[in-house]
């Protein structure tokens, strides 16, 4: 069980219902009423618990697990301990997701500025929206309804927050407009000017940075994560897009919807992204490219030319996957060959 | 038109206002009291629009666009639309950092601490400097004149900072001294230890870290970025030198004057770097190195030996940037020859 | 002598005192009341200093140091400079920081929470810390004895802190249990979400995270450095371990003791690693892991396949050190012979 000075675990679920929430179909020990009151991964869990499997690599787990319960693809029925009732589903997953977000549900934010919040008085705060200690929400900022700004984060002028977001501690915003149900986690930057310069030999003189960050609805953006502002575009980050930790956003960028971009993940200035692009940890994107849609990119890759809609890519610098591979198989082979 | 929430436009300038300001020659339509009140892109813009070329990625673009007047470079005096005024340079895009800078003009602050920062009484602030709600000055820091130290910033015991600096929100100080005109983008932490311990078998004993930062005049530094102090000798950030967002600077690394360090470089302890050397995102340069003036080190590097004055780097480990670009090139067409 | 505002100087020790501390045996001058005021880099040590050679490197600015004494190996006792008091200890580098340790003790914090603190009447906070001001401190936290809790820090709901803990400024705190002696720099964030969604085509759900991060004993993290809490089990770091800035470490993961992770290094999800474990610079471990003990990944490395205990390896993907220099060296001759 998940440690109760963090979490709230609800209550127990009926295997009619944990039907219902992950649209499983039962197979295995049919007793609809058999009670569930946690989740548990598979190696840790008991007569009480539903447990998954989604990652193959984790088959022989499930076939000596002893949960109560587990969320599985089809393939997987034969291969079930006895008396373990199943929830068969093409996507186990998403399954699991949906029985821990009932078992252990988001609580509504207790609504309320602290008085130790330091709100300006030409500021808006919406319903239901709770303010921590030691957050600053500057003149003209406008917060939506059900929003929590966390501690010591700092709301700048004239910046945009929908409702229902979720804004970490020690979080900083500036020049933005976020959609709903945005969800920055601690330490995330938006909306600082981008780095841009005008190079000389006697130096380097500062370009205004006149656009602003868009953020959609449903954004995640993980911690420490740094998103500059637009030169004189915006910066888009498209609706249900999520970003890890520790990533870098440069000005001008427009990432499209539901990417996934994983930690430490630098894009350049004015490179434009398509929907459902997932880029691996630790990639670099130069400046000024075109990603299509659907595209993959693997971790550490160096991107410097465009990437077509659906390509799979690695390397640096970057190329078609299939091809990467061939030139480091071809490289270790040769050396191989050698040593003989 | 940028976002008037966030920022100020000036007023109206006139052709002649324009070619004072950016030190170009007209030519084009030649009306000196036409009249431009915005900056604009060239897709973008219209009549009373002033927009720039410079990437010649956008040559097309420049052909086709409706800005009233366009700052661009001798060859492409013939390729301009008919009417549109010319603002002829070698530089444009420093001409439309200077029109830009005056049409958007960085405000005076506006003096004064806030009764919610949180000041030590035995710290000194300079006249006409603004400390925002929740920012903390402790005991013998010294704040020069005209500065803004941003909400929930920490300014250690004994930090000095000169006149005329920005200090963005949530930025962390401790062991520095900064010169005048530095900015600071939030999330910038300053000073702390250094990664100085003598390892053993039985753990690793904690060196103490006994130098300083010294960030020298006109400086910038992005978001989230780090700098340790030095572990004996100080850290130094040389004049006029550009750092993006998430950058690491270990301990008693020199930077010289006048480079740019690009977003997610990392660069390890007591290596010293020259003037004017560009670092490209996500490079990685090891410890105790000397790197000559000049120098340019590509993307993604990993810089393992000594780079010489005005060299041009990349790889990893890096080499002359000719030598990797041939080993690339020598890998990929070996294997396709293969699969001929 | 390291800057007086920062930090505070002891007083003299004697050679025979030097000895005691270091354990090294004296040679060179053995006047054994010779007293020393401060620790100096060979270069800049006069005769009231203290210096050390440690790398190799630096061999020649010893045998010219002008240092009173100095901590070295005994290989190098015959090259000291004539009348030097010499230190001889296999660990030169842990005899410097025990020295330095000594003449520049860590203060005791002085005890109190500020009045600008913002602590929960619900929290417990130990004897003998003190909490700047800014910070915040909510309910349900406990701190232990003797800590420090930095500026406009954020201790979160339920989080646990043992005691003789150094928390920086501006660091954020959720779902944790620290140990004693933990020193966290500025900026770090730990127990937030990890990055775990269930992707389909329609959008990527949430996945509950319903771990903690355990941070054991003795372990050092660097600024702006981040470290997700578990999605189901807990993220652990071992006793003793050592991580730089700008680190990232995602749900799950497993580093054991005495670990060095050095800047800007990403291990992904459910990663297990073994005991002292060196990681370098900018490595990237992907998820689902095991790696051995006592191995040593290099810079840049690209970690996609278990690693042997005590292996070192390196390039990516990654692969055994000398494999990988092969294929470098391999790359680059054929190259070269083809220029010829």
């Amino acid at each position: 069980m998940a440690d109760s000075r963090f979490f709230n675990l609800l209550g127990p679920l009926r295997l009619k219902e944990l039907a219902e929430i992950t649209g499983a179909e039962i197979a295995g020990n049919l007793d609809l009423d058999r009670s569930f009151d946690d989740v548990q991964a598979l190696d840790d869990a008991g007569e009480t618990h539903v447990s998954f499997l989604d990652n193959k690599k984790y088959a022989g787990a499930f076939a000596e697990s002893k949960a109560g319960a587990c969320i599985i693809r089809p393939e997987y029925v034969d291969r079930a301990p006895p008396g373990m009732s199943l929830l068969v589903t093409s996507e186990p997953y998403l399954g699991y997701a949906k029985v821990a977000q009932r078992l252990y549900p988001t609580s509504k934010p207790s609504a309320g500025i602290s008085p130790q919040a330091m709100v300006d008085p030409r500021a808006l705060v919406g319903v239901g929206t709770r303010i921590d200690p030691g957050a600053v929400i500057l003149s003209g900022a406008e917060i939506g309804a059900n929003c929590i700004i966390g501690s010591n984060s700092v709301v700048g002028s004239g910046v945009t927050i929908s409702d229902d977001c979720r804004i970490g501690a020690n979080v900083t915003l500036s020049h933005c407009c976020l959609g709903h149900r945005v969800i920055l986690h601690p330490g995330v930057r938006i909306g600082q000017d981008g780095f841009g310069f005008a190079l000389t030999a006697a130096g380097h003189e500062k370009v205004p940075q006149l656009g602003r960050v868009i953020v959609e609805d449903d954004v995640e953006i993980g911690a420490n994560s740094t998103i500059d502002r637009g030169a004189g575009p915006d910066t888009v980050i498209g609706a249900g897009t999520k970003i890890d930790n520790l990533v870098q956003i440069a000005h001008n960028v427009k990432l499209g919807r539901g990417c996934i971009v994983v930690s430490q993940v630098g894009i350049s200035g004015s490179t434009e992204i398509g929907d459902f692009v997932m880029i691996g940890g630790q990639a670099g994107l130069t400046g000024h490219l075109e990603v299509g849609s659907g595209s993959r990119i693997a971790a550490q890759s160096g991107v410097m030319r465009n990437v077509e809609a659906g390509a799979t890519i690695g390397g640096s610098p970057a190329k078609p996957m299939r091809d990467w591979l061939k030139e480091v198989a071809f490289v270790e082979r040769m050396v191989k060959n050698k040593s003989k």
